[in-house]
């Protein structure tokens, strides 16, 4: 599910940054024809995210290494467990070992985050939603760990949804006159979403025919107040200021989407490693 | 210090993401030529860096940006301070504003967390270095961001500096053959660095001629141990296991290197933002 | 409104295929430094559109290449006119002019073509848009020419937009359980489109909660049909087989969208020529 | 005969313009495993042209998708007919399916369109010839195109033939003088070909030595006696103005060789399709 | 002359290579700000090629480094002389200085060595050929830099000019259907070259209609023979163990162009550096 | 032990260099189904350095083409030896013949002079190096050959070895302050080397605690003073000025290390050639 276009270049673009010329320290000391086994472990509980990039950095190292697996993106894996086994030239598997647990441990820290935010918000109703905050460049890796770890998506960049925001409607003028123009220009394909700070910005982007409502920074009463507003004839998202603490809090408001930055910008990495086998 | 050639292909990369083929919201609703104000500001105190990325993003969609610093990277900014002030075309900043903020964000969120850690280290002998633990791609960005905040670098990549570790000692068949392996080999401009566990490590790599030992997850009384031994011959590097509670502990058992892959693989991101002035 | 990026990818890589090493012809007869004029005309009436792209290629050959404009993309230009005046170092406007005219010819080509489609139709409500049947490669330009010749743009890619269409109808098992899949793993921004095939489908369509129907090659009395069962409800486009000769009645069966992809796959270059002043 | 480094850069950019990030669709409804058959229809009568880039476009998005041929490029193939055969995972078939059928579709319509004029010119004597007026960037498969067509190639751009036009014999202040420059400093394996507009024109191209003239936009009385002025000594091409229905005159003045912009700049897409077997 | 589009690329690949993500020393020594100058010097007597890539070195480095020149390329420098002039930012001069004498050295190395082949041919009407001997990815710079040593230019690639081979005649089955496929197939603006070993092929070679025939390594009195023969009706080329010593013999026979694939592929550098004044 | 990722650039960028397009003359003549036989000769004694870059130039036109090696990189081949034999189709192997042969007579002309100055300086003790006098672009490829030559690599670029010049002490103001400047900010796993002209240079160098000594230009009896006042404590590199005249006496002044530009910049290409087997 990820264009494989994309992350062949961001693979080597990664493996260029690490590797350069050469692998001075193995390039002098491991027979490049000895092979070897590798187990890939979980140091900590984790929800699983990056394996298929994960395996292609040490395809891309040598078309011999062969991997085999006892979990998939998406699944919790418990402390201690091995998450799979490579076999392989035991130099290919050196170079690229860093390179693919850095992704790998980005990737899963994003998955592990996100499904503790959604276990939080308790309800199945509502979804927690990643943002734009994510490290350049890799955007499409860290939008994947999270709909691996049970969140989803919202718009990918600014040229495939319409946020409509305080500037643009300065801009505009009014709200409903930035509705129309966005409504005119844009593809039929693409909704319309307004950011609002408050009640009065929900009624006017409902009257403008706003598909989506973005109710930024707002605390949980006005919240409960613009989802009774709305009557499920637009959505309604909540973004801004949200964190472990109060999101079951603002799930229980009703609205339909909770926007979380923090699963993509302050995601620790999670612990894993890689063990060769003499 | 940012190698431009490889600057702007993160730029490129990062720009060609967001934006795509076109911004709908504003391409729709703002008219290119108006002009506008906008102001960074952070919204915690943080330690800057990222400066020279930050306008580079605003100057590549638009020549017609100018910006105006009141901080330079390295700086302490605190809570609520104007970081610095835009003026330009109104939609070529709101263009470039989230991937600006992304880069500024996560390089001074590793520029904070570093400099905690060297406060904590709380020595001016002792180096807080990091690791190759970086996101993919952007290791240049995580590395210069670790010298804003205090921190030093450990080697670039694979090809900068020679880390023989436990398997690279297995291939060789011991630390002496390997140490000779790497020597013999490598450029003689780069100083050879042996990963040991224990003590009797550190023996075998001192009469190796190791120019570095890196101590590998050994408690502060091993350390203490492992520096003596060296008596100041061999650079001595504490690695593995370090955190905010047991930094300054190690710093004190007199080893010369501390190298904490958390300060890049989990610095979360500074909160900061830009706000358009009408 | 052409992202700057992607506009020098394709520029870069016209100029490439046109230049090579170097313009034999030009190199060993013309002065480097002699500088000259021309201008752009139109040899029959057009629709302009390309203008940014014309001028950035000249402006890559050579930063001393000034040009003042007589007409804006967008504009109908008639016969014989004057589109636009070049002044500067002869030998590179010579080595410009091949590439330059070929992607205006082409873009001004889809936009007068579009043109005809829009006026044909003959209404304000309803919108004439283009399809995926682009040139590969090209289609920021290919798009942005439909705009310019009146039309509106479609999806821009497999990205943007959700259609489902019959193969996807077979593999989810019905329309409904399709549009359910989608609705739940794609992003919230994005709107839902079935394509259909007869009233039957436009029903079930309706009943699964699409928010847009496509009518792939229906008549125009079940056209009329299907947008009276939908009542406004939903956008309802009409696809496939439609040509100048029956955009009309189309238009007249109350549909919101027409799809054409004759606009971009069959738009024949306008005639459009550059005149050295000596 | 197409260059797989080319070939594979032109694929790529059009893959990456297509899917993006992800098939939304396509990833949110069929299940990757899946595997299908589908049939490749041509819709009308077409010359046919761009197998190789077809299959390598389905190939790119899936190693297991296997194509079988009833035809090959060049071939007529009567409207109904079943071009090629695919079968592998439905999933990859339809994310490849517009992006392969644009390629093709607009190569077969050269290849269709340059057969026409072939036909219509009426003899082996004479050939029909492509012009540099391409799709900036497809310049190579339109080239190739027009040679499945039974069209010849011109120049391929800039750095490969001399064309002589009347601004480089303004520069050089003669056609001998502009002859002689040419003739001195270009490879030896180049021929000089000089841009003339009357008879005066011819005799002062043959005194000064020209391998090939190009008559421009002369009427056909004219070209007869330009060609019985060079008696076979110098090849002679007419070129501008050239349609559909003045190319036998044009080809009976017994001229060397035509070249017509239509073929490539103008020509409209054939119809085909991709028909999926459930 | 040189394509800037081939020329920012094979600097942006020599400025990575060399630079990679800093200079360690420059930056750690060396203020950003202070300024320079510095002086390009001959430190032997050499034909100068490679400028206009030398300063573009520079200038990529930084927009604020200037150059004087007091020699063009093409001219014969004298020994200790002063060849440019630069000013600016001391240490953007310093990283660019490596990169920058590595063209002009090889460039000028070249010219130099293709000028002594010149002036041994001793003779106006003889032309010193270059081959496609150079280095992989910089021919465009191999060739110019033969150009100004004097030289001329055969083909530049497989792309731009026909040359049969014997291999190709195998092929054919014999010259004269080579010559034929050749003719038919390639685009009229080609000459059509044929490599022969011995008077028996030349005389083959006329009979099918060479423009051109290659002598290979054929010795003077036959080169002499063939040359008769051809009755300046064909372009004859001698290639094949030329060297200085032979090369005047050579030229003496009346031969056309004479190759020579050691002044690209045996070329020693010319000893060029850069002085600052402190 | 040449990063593939890097390699393959280098390919890419020769291959398009030299097949642009197309091959005129063997895609004219030869058809790509043949399949035929060659062999690669040694047309003079020679060290070998290469063929994984020529071998891969090979299967990059297309993977059908088999090699069988009769030698390594480093061996010596003896003139008239056949170094390898290829089989496959034999248009493949005539289009990447002259890019593989251009890559594999550079590389090994490199190594066998690079085996000529470690012969002639007859010493186990002392190693030859190369400098940064590379061709740019190729720097991998010309220190891969010096290796296979029996040569040792300096530091590839700026950035990952510090060498302070005379302009850094200068900067810095004084040896003292250049290398604590380095030392401070550079990784602890790069070396500080210091270039000085005299013995008092060499002094200071040492006071500074210099890890390399750079002796440049300077005379036998002043390196062999030099190196008696370094005690062995610190690595002594001569440099400049050095030949095959002079390195013997150069090596037994007991130096550690000779740098050589030549081996680099002044190699001339060794003779080898490709001979079909019809």
């Amino acid at each position: 599910m990820i264009n494989n276009i994309w992350l062949d270049r961001i693979i080597h673009m990664a493996l260029e940054e690490d590797l350069g010329h050469m692998d001075l320290t193995t390039d002098a000391i491991v027979d490049p024809e000895t092979r070897g086994k590798a187990s890939l472990l979980a140091r900590e509980k984790l929800v699983l995210a990056g394996l298929p990039v994960f395996s292609r950095v040490f395809t891309f190292l040598s078309s011999k290494i062969e991997l085999e697996y006892y979990f998939e993106d998406g699944h919790l894996v418990p402390e201690g467990e091995r998450i799979c086994f490579l076999s392989g030239p035991i130099s290919a598997i050196m170079k690229a070992e860093r390179t693919a647990l850095n992704f790998l441990q980005r990737m899963s820290g994003i998955a592990t985050l996100t499904r503790r935010y959604v276990d939080k918000a308790g309800s199945d109703r509502v979804k927690v939603l990643d943002t734009r905050k994510t490290v350049p460049g890799l955007r499409v890796l860290d939008k994947y760990a999270v709909r691996m770890g049970g969140g989803f998506n919202h718009r990918f960049g600014l040229f495939d949804g319409i946020l409509i925001k305080d500037n643009h409607i300065v801009a505009a003028g009014s709200i409903a006159k930035a509705v129309a123009l966005a409504r005119e220009n844009a593809p039929h394909t693409i909704k319309v979403e307004v950011e609002v700070e408050d009640l009065a910005g929900v009624e006017e982007a409902i009257q403008a025919g706003a598909d989506v409502i973005l109710l930024d920074n707002m605390p949980p009463d006005a919240i409960r107040n613009a989802v009774n507003l709305a009557r499920r004839r637009v959505i309604m998202e909540a973004s801004g200021g949200i964190n472990l603490n109060n999101i079951e809090e603002i799930a229980q408001t009703g609205v339909d989407l909770i926007a979380v930055g923090a699963i993509t910008h302050s995601a620790p990495a999670v612990d894993v490693s890689l063990e060769l086998i003499a």
